[in-house]
């Protein structure tokens, strides 16, 4: 069957790039819409009219959204390199520290990015929280999939580089050498060549970046 | 293989009920642990050290948190009587909406029991918008698993009985005869022996619920 594979998404939307990484680990040929936000697609409305959001999958015209789902929905179509293991209950650890990427730690880590004064040292203290289970489930691996890449490496992904603008930005470091694994981890899967080839340009994240710092910290 | 299947949760608590549900479903024999969340036991601390929430399922000794993956869990575990249907769509599906339930329901719906004035009204805009999502989602179905229950009926049970409780401490109805489809679901869920057999009391729910209230709505 002629398979027809679109992706809504943006550019730069951590949710986003986690589907392509997917798509592209899968092989996938697939046709990019980049939404612009400020003026939402006819077509976005319509595929995901409960959080009118990005990324939204449509496969031979059938919308899925909500990226951990579409990475269940990617790795069941497709079976060619799993993002999940065969085991129950290493398929659950894989998603338990998905849900916790998005449910923890990038909230945490946003919030440095965009609090400032006492609410900003709060968001620091939790994100180093965050981080050190983080750290802790990296022991004896070199994926948080094991030997591989699993849907808990794409979901952590964002981290591998957009962490460097963030800091970059903010002047200040968030992961350091108090996270040696994590360091190591963010290394290694920043050169797998998935990766690599489809990540957005370091200078456009900073002018992004720049200009959301800007707008979270107005001059006074 | 004797399987030791081990469950921590509180007697009311929402996430906890839909796993136990779930294992009701699959027929499972396990040991329940009633925690009291002001005095957690050693137990929990050690299963679930990163959140120290319940629910907590323990198999052969193997802990797996967070009730949505312990409920994928169960699924794999034990084949008999499906949660998720065979289709990636399909499931795709019956996960969007438990993630709908978690993220958007549950909270739009809580906000009208915790908040007062002007950020009452707001959750209960909040509320009435995503049950018109759900109310959706039921067209022509009699479960959101089709004809039999799903994971999302697990996920979205707790309506089925705690809105009453919700009503009359408020005194107001939330879901009323603008939600008809919902309504029919209601009632049905609520009316299958695996769920009646393991409802909470509702008098105990009532006085929970009433206490709660009071301590987030003082006498001025």
């Amino acid at each position: 069957m002629a398979e027809e594979v679109k992706l809504l998404k943006t550019w730069s939307s951590r949710f986003g790039l986690r589907v392509v990484w997917a798509l592209k680990l899968k092989g996938i040929q697939y046709e990019a819409f980049d939404e612009d936000l400020s003026n939402k697609s006819a077509l976005l409305l319509q595929y995901n009219p409960v959080y009118k959001k990005v990324p939204v999958l449509v496969h031979n015209g059938k919308p899925i959204s909500e990226s951990l789902v579409i990475l269940e929905y990617i790795d069941e179509t497709w079976k060619q390199n799993p993002m999940l293991p065969q085991h129950p209950l290493e398929k659950a650890r894989q998603r338990f520290w998905a849900k916790f990427n998005d449910e923890k730690l990038l909230p945490s880590i946003s919030g440095i990015f965009t609090k400032e004064g006492k609410e900003r040292e709060e968001a620091v203290a939790a994100s180093l929280e965050n981080l050190k289970f983080v750290e802790e489930e990296l022991k004896g691996k070199k994926f948080f999939g094991g030997e591989k890449i699993g849907l808990a490496d794409l979901v952590f992904g964002w981290l591998a580089n957009l962490i460097c603008v963030f800091e970059e930005v903010l002047g200040f470091k968030i992961i350091d050498e108090r996270f040696p694994l994590l360091l190591a981890w963010m290394k290694e899967f920043s050169q797998l060549p998935i990766i690599k080839d489809n990540w957005p340009p370091h200078d456009k994240m900073i002018i992004k970046y720049q200009e959301q710092y800007d707008k979270y910290h107005p001059a006074k």
